[in-house]
Formats: C-alpha cells, structure tokens, sequence
C-alpha cells in the first residue's frame, strides 16, 4: 500500500474515478494507460488528461482489480522439500517486516494442482503470488491470465523464460561448472552426472554447465554417465548401481541434489567403493545434513533463505511502486562448499 | 458439502432460523443441540422441537457461517521444520484426496502472528482450521471465537487440554519412556535430559515420562540433569557443554529432538567422548539425517505424516458429518528406532 502523500487532501483517486468522469469501462482506461494499441489515441489523450487532473496514480490499477488490499501474498511452491520450506521461510521474514501475510500452497508438482492453487489464492484475494513453476507444468496461462491483470507476481528458482514478471533465481549453469571444475581440479577424468528429471529445467541447466566444463577441458562427454532419476534416495541407489555396473566406472559423480547424493553414498558404500579416493562425490543445495554425513558431503549451495526474501522483496517493490517498473531477474551465486567427499589426498 | 436431499422443497434451515423462532441467541441453540450443560432443560427441548419442525440440520450451522462451502482447509504451524513440513504434506495428500485445496501460514512461534493468520485464513473463507498451537500462544481466545461459531477446526501434535475440539496428538510420555527404558536396558543410570523451551507442552511431557521412567527404576532424579535450550544446533551444542562441564557427567542424554541431538553429538565429539560408550545418546524425530549420523543416532518416531493425514481426515469428517458428534482425540504411538549412538556392545 503507498504511503500517504502529505499534499493531498483527500482519498487518491481510483481507476473507477476516472472511468466515470469519462463515461467508459475501467478496462478501456487500464489499458489506454498501459498504451495498448486497441485503444484509439483520442481515448488515450483523454484517459490521460483526466487522470492527471485527477491525481490518478497507475497503481491503483492494481487496486481496483482486487477491491482493497489484504496484505497478504500467496505462494505456490512445488513441494516443502528443505529447499522450498526454507525458501518459504525467506519469504514470510521479510512479509512480517514489510506487514503482510503469506499463504502457502504446495502444487505436488501437479499442472493441474497448481492452476486449483492459483484460483484458491486469488479468490481468497491475496495481493498477487509468489510462485516456483511445477514440473509438470505444460501452459503459464493461468499465470498469464493474472499478469494481464497486472496482478503482482515474483517467479523464483524454477521460472520461465516466456513470462514477464520478476524473477529470483541461481546461476544453476556456474554451480554446475564450480563442482565439476572442482572434480577435475582432484584429477577426476570420467565424471558423471546424476540428474534429477529431465523434465526439470534447473536438471538441464545444470547439465549444461557440467557438459559446458568437460569440454572446455577436453574431457569426453558420454551419454552413459549423465543418469536421470527421481528426486528420492531410493531411485538415486538404484541408478548409482548402475552406474557402477556401466561398461566403464566414472571416478566421480555430481549429482543434481543432495538428497540424490545420499542416495549415491548409500550404493557406494554398499559396493565398498572409498569415496573420495575411488569417486569423489559432489552434492547440491547443502542441506544441513551435508555436513554431517561420513564422508562430509561436498555440495553446491545455494541461498534458498536469500532466494525466498529477495523474491517477497520483489513483490514488496511491485506493490509500493505508482510507476509502472521494468522487470527485474535477480540471479544469485551459487557457492560450493568443498567437505571431504571429493577432497584427495594427493 | 452436503449432497441436496431429494424431498426438500426449499433452502436448509438455518441455526438463525431456530434462534429467530425461539427469541433467542445463535449461541444458545449451538450450545442446546450440542447439550452443553449451561444451557436449561427446558430452553433445549424447546430448541429440539424446533429444529425439528424447521427440519434444520445440524452441520448447516458452520454453512450458514461462511455462506458457502470453498473445499480449502486454513493449516497454521509454528514453523516448516522437517516435522511439521512432513505434516503439512499428509494434510495435502488427504485433501487431494478429499477434494480440498490446503493454505498454510506459519505463525513462527508467535501469539501475535498466529492471531493475524488465524484472521487472515477466516478472511480467505477457509472452510475451517487445522493448527499446531505456537509455544508462545498465552490466551486461545482466537481459538474459542471459532469453535463458539461452530468452525471446524483440528489440532494436532502442539494441542491444548482446554479447547473442545478434535485433536491428533503423539503419546509424547510414551516415547519418553521407551527412551530412557532402552537407555537403562543398556546400562546406563546417570541419564540427562536436553529438554527444549520449558513453555512447550511436548517437551514438559517427554520430561514426564523421563522422570517417570527414572523414579520406577529407583535412579536418581538431579536438576542439574535437566537442561532446556532452543531447538537449535548451537544452543544444544553449548548446552552439553555446561552438561559435561557439571559436577557429575551423565552416562546417556535423551535429547527432545534430532536438531538437539546433533548439536550434542558435536559437543561430544568435540571433547573426545565416545559415543555410546562413554555417553549413550537417543533423540527424539527420527529425521532421515538420524540414519545417516556416524554413529547413527536412535530417535523416537512420530509419524509426522500419518499425523497430518489423520488431522485432515478428522477435518474432512466433520465437514461431511450431518451429526453433531463428539470431538475425538486421537493419540498416536511413537517407536523408538534404535540405532549405534545408544546400543553399547556388552
């Protein structure tokens, strides 16, 4: 909500004000504002002219549209994996500093649940979302819809190029080149990668960035060592197994995750395979338990806390603005934290 | 939402209408129908015949209150720790499920901010409430004002004794007891306990079953062995400082969570003391870091989310119940795992 203004006397006018003293639909103003082509330049001078004499701030558009602000932001998450829970945790911070409310809802990394999640939270009139895009998601237009709106919305971590809004997210392709640098600086040669599935973009960014630094190191890219799974413990033993039992043994595994790391530890250990003197092992996210394991788990973090308050702030931004801003796209640094899983003694 | 009866012709009676009817308020018919004992013999037959006359049922009362249903259940935790994350996961599987869209807020262990969530969620028209009450909560009137207004609400593992309500909750003096048992079975007697903040009912409750346990086995029972600290790492961490640095040093510490545990498994490490020779050790969670600790840490389960399913049901049931039925109270069993940082090799 904007701040009072001193100078002015009385309520700040709204969109419906200057509809009326035109005698046209709030739509047509909201979109000769925005400059939409459909409008005709008499309309839009005369939209423009009134507004101005009317004190009428742009922001407001946003207001209109919802009746009265609730203070409160929605986010739809794909799960409350460590990640994401700490990512929530991020955002309510800096909700409780800037006094508002956060619902959260878990989309299951269902398309479908998500489109329910949105309709909920609109309908329960939160001021706009804060969301991470499921996996499974095949169209934005239930976001869209909203962006049209001019509903205020942050995407981060797992965003999409195609949307105009503001976006949070890590620099999933230097992450990957920092860990395998890393594996190669120990005299790793054949690393493998295992990935989370392949339906994931931060699965393929990542991958980009393992592929993109065996090549600058001449190393060999084989198809035989970049293994999808799913995101459990489970399925990552499994596809660590084989891995092992592959026609050629990698000296080193990267995984997506660190819950796929533990998965991996799991296997290698059950083989008796030393990590790291026979693989080395680098995880991502470092969870606490990272630090904890035997072998310490080496892993990429990233400021999932960071990312959850700077994505709220983004949204904070929006709701305070009475100009209509560019989008912003922060990108934060990953950071690999090098433990004992891939540190050899040479 | 209830399924339209075929034979009648016209809207439900509401509770409104019986009050209207009788010149009485809509509290006194709640608390008629539900055979509250304030409420005189002679006022409850005259609300039972008319709510027989009027055919009113029951379950439009918490209808009548939000106009209509929106199949969305309001969550507030303290936090999304992994328990109450895992919690919040069996609440949304079950209201899948069900066909309900879950909104959880988590009030961060504060009064303040479980009120302004608790607002917030009626606002959004949830048809009703499931809650872990916050350790800092000093009046449940937020509570009282809802149930009063017949809202379905369910509480689960932080519960209170004094609100009527359905309630799923873990047998916290149980798992204690299974605890310490075990610690004594391994022939341990100078036993601590890393309780957490003294205000909350589950760590006052395992400190019962620890002292019960204690007293039965005729062992000695010292304050100095009780040390409360915050659910944190470094708190815990400096806590089996001052437990090692007393006068007498215990030979086991029952600790009321896994984060606690691993904060003294460090302190211990630390200072060089073997685990479970020196000091046996048993946390409280089973977190799935708990196996992954060298040694592995023993830690009583809860099923967080059977919990979360469980309260979801109990939540679900009563929205579909056209019955006023008693509050149930469901209580459910922990098992203790055990593992190397309690199983001394005699």
């Amino acid at each position: 909500m904007t701040a009072p203004r001193r100078a002015r006397p009385s309520k700040p006018a709204t969109i419906k004000d200057v509809a009326r003293a035109l005698g046209i639909s709030i739509s047509t103003v909201s979109r000769a504002m925005r400059g939409f082509p459909e409008v005709n330049n008499e309309t839009r001078q005369a939209v423009l002219r009134t507004a101005e004499e009317l004190d009428y701030q742009p922001n407001q558009v946003a207001l209109s549209l919802v009746t009265k602000h609730t203070h409160s932001i929605g986010v739809i998450v794909p799960n409350l994996d460590y990640f994401f829970a700490t990512a929530v945790r991020g955002i309510d911070e800096l909700a409780i500093e800037a006094g508002y409310t956060v619902l959260t809802c878990q989309s299951n990394e269902s398309y479908g649940r998500e489109i329910t999640n949105t309709q909920r939270l609109v309908n329960s009139r939160v001021d706009g979302l804060i969301v991470s895009i499921s996996s499974a998601t095949s169209s934005l237009d239930h976001f869209r819809r909203l962006l049209q709106r001019e509903v205020p919305m942050v995407f981060f971590d797992r965003v999409n190029a195609d949307l105009e809004a503001n976006k949070v997210m890590l620099h999933n392709y230097d992450g990957a080149v920092q860990a395998v640098s890393h594996l190669i600086e120990q005299g790793c040669r054949r690393i493998a990668y295992l990935a989370g599935p392949a339906s994931l973009s931060i699965s393929n960014q990542r991958k980009e960035g393992y592929l993109g630094t065996l090549r600058q190191h001449g190393l060999p890219v084989s198809d035989d060592f970049i293994v999808h799974c799913e995101f459990d413990r489970e399925h990552a033993y499994r596809a660590t197994l084989r891995l092992l039992d592959g026609a050629e043994r990698p000296d080193a595994i990267f995984t997506v995750s660190d819950r796929i790391a533990i998965g991996a530890l799991l296997a290698l250990r059950e083989r008796g395979v030393r990590v790291p003197d026979d693989i080395a092992l680098v995880g991502f996210n470092d969870e606490p338990v990272a630090s904890l394991l035997t072998p310490s788990l080496s892993s990429v973090a990233q400021p999932a806390f960071e990312m959850g308050r700077i994505a709220a702030q983004l949204f904070v931004e929006q709701m305070n603005s009475d100009e209509i801003r560019p989008y912003q796209t922060v990108v934060l640094k990953p950071t690999l934290m090098v433990r004992e899983s891939s540190l050899r003694r040479r």
